[in-house]
């Protein structure tokens, strides 16, 4: 598996997803109350610099045991912005690495505004070169097509993913997403608004394409809907395992490509990083429990996508 | 004018107001290629530190121009993201100076995420001796009330504000938020799903909210139909100034008080911060060009309210 920096994003993942045979992808959401003690350090304040340090570490070791194994890591960064400007630089290094360890990088930022800061958000995280340049960034449709378009243009030219918030995965999710607009809930309308943009930003090899959607593994039928009205947008499907959905459900918008099931990765965060089997203070059998959990999830998805 | 660290958001921010006479809050929008050659340094490469270090000078500047003379400042977190981890090392010390100056600071990050994501954002902005702790934030409804909650609650123990997007002052804002459901457009469901959080959080001085609401000054009748649903809602307003809205158009949704219209803040970022009169290149002719633009706008809004 080796990385080519200038494929488009979505046959790239779409390769590597069919290449591993599942579409696992590891969130990393670092819960400071949750990190291993042989990672903690000190009280862990999130002001301290010893904590960025602990959470550099854990979550370089948790690369290390995910690399040749998935295809793509979904850092969420709500959980290093907690720690002020120490944290953004743990983002930049985790990034790196992850990068490095040939592993796409997808940050978890839901971002969303109007043109010119768009465009800032954009030059932050897409634009070669900058400060933390990752494969794709998630975003949040709340203020319409103008403020996703800084973000598609460099996912043009710079061959980057979007994942646009479409069904997500939490209970609240209906408040507004679910609507009943005279033909569809709000969520349908707003997949049926992506479609141009997912044209647009079509793989030539797959056909699928950079412009993506999150919708939840918690709600399988909202998927199926969305999966009619954008028939090759990549899914990023949050909500399996710990949340609630099983891998059936959370494979339920994918269809089927040369190797099973296909259209998208499933991401699992707590679920992996912070397994509950066995003694975690020691090295050696936190490692061992985070292996069987990502065997476990491997297992599970690869299942799913095979029989589907 | 002096600051009281527990005093209700909303109490605070309108005692401010009313006050200074005017409704002025200065938008900290550091467009790198508009900052003034007097502070900018070098090549201003958004990763270098010479370029965090112009944009951190050129606020402080920015703040001492307007302390004392508005109620509140506004940083835009994109801005200081596509600095990399030295923009937000900045941002922090550029809240920090601002709240020193007795300014009330609203960080516009429009944030918004599943449960335990949102409390992740919630620590960090919202809870005394967070790394970057400001008075208020903006944050986006997509997700639900649920996603909503963990900074509610932080609003109600430590006495912060919120803003939530209703009607975005983009062209494309109607993409999503005037959609049309059977009885009121998404914007004004949205609005009417508040309202109990709006309630919950209302001030004892004066009776408005801590929980306020983004209306764009270029959709004054949309104002207008959020103010009916939402009477007590402080209003944070964008676009006022270089976006096209007028000073009568920014205040449509205020209402009566003891010393003219009142409730909320309208948003000047590009229209003080960039003015384009005079020779800038020199400190005294960009001092008095900024003390100009601000002159400026206190007298529009300041009219505005009066007359209204």
């Amino acid at each position: 598996m080796t990385r080519s920096k200038n494929l488009h994003f979505a046959d790239q993942l779409i390769a590597r997803v069919r290449e591993l045979g599942h579409p696992l992808c590891v969130g990393l959401d670092p819960h400071l109350g949750e990190i291993p003690p042989v990672f903690a350090k000190g009280d862990m304040a999130p002001t301290s610099e010893a904590t960025a340090k602990a959470v550099e570490e854990f979550l370089f070791a948790v690369l290390d045991r995910a690399a040749g194994r998935v295809a793509v890591v979904k850092p969420q960064i709500a959980f290093f912005e907690q720690l002020g400007h120490r944290g953004i630089e743990t983002l930049t290094r985790v990034v790196d690495r992850a990068r490095s360890l040939d592993l796409l990088v997808i940050l978890d930022a839901k971002r969303g505004d109007i043109g010119s800061t768009a465009d800032g958000y954009a030059r932050a995280y897409l634009e070669p070169g900058s400060p933390i340049e990752v494969d794709a960034i998630t975003l949040n449709p709340y203020l319409g097509l103008d403020s996703l378009e800084p973000f598609a243009a460099r996912a043009e030219a710079h061959a980057r993913g979007l994942f646009v918030l479409v069904k997500t995965s939490n209970p609240g999710s209906g408040d507004l997403q679910n609507l009943e607009l005279s033909d569809a809930p709000v969520f349908g309308s707003v997949a049926s608004a992506l479609a141009p943009m997912a044209q647009r930003l079509a793989g030539k090899e797959t056909g699928w394409s950079s412009l993506g959607v999150v919708v939840g593994a918690t709600y399988p039928g909202e998927a199926q809907l969305v999966r009619e009205r954008l028939p090759k947008a990549l899914f990023l499907v949050p909500g399996y395992g710990t949340q609630g959905g099983n891998a059936p459900d959370a494979v339920r918008g994918f269809v089927r490509g040369p190797n099973g099931l296909e259209g998208g990765v499933v991401n699992s965060s707590r679920g992996v990083l912070f397994p509950e089997a066995g003694d975690t203070a020691q090295a050696p059998a936190w490692e061992q429990a985070i292996d069987a959990a990502l065997d476990r999830a491997i297992d599970e998805l690869g299942e799913a996508v095979a029989k589907g």
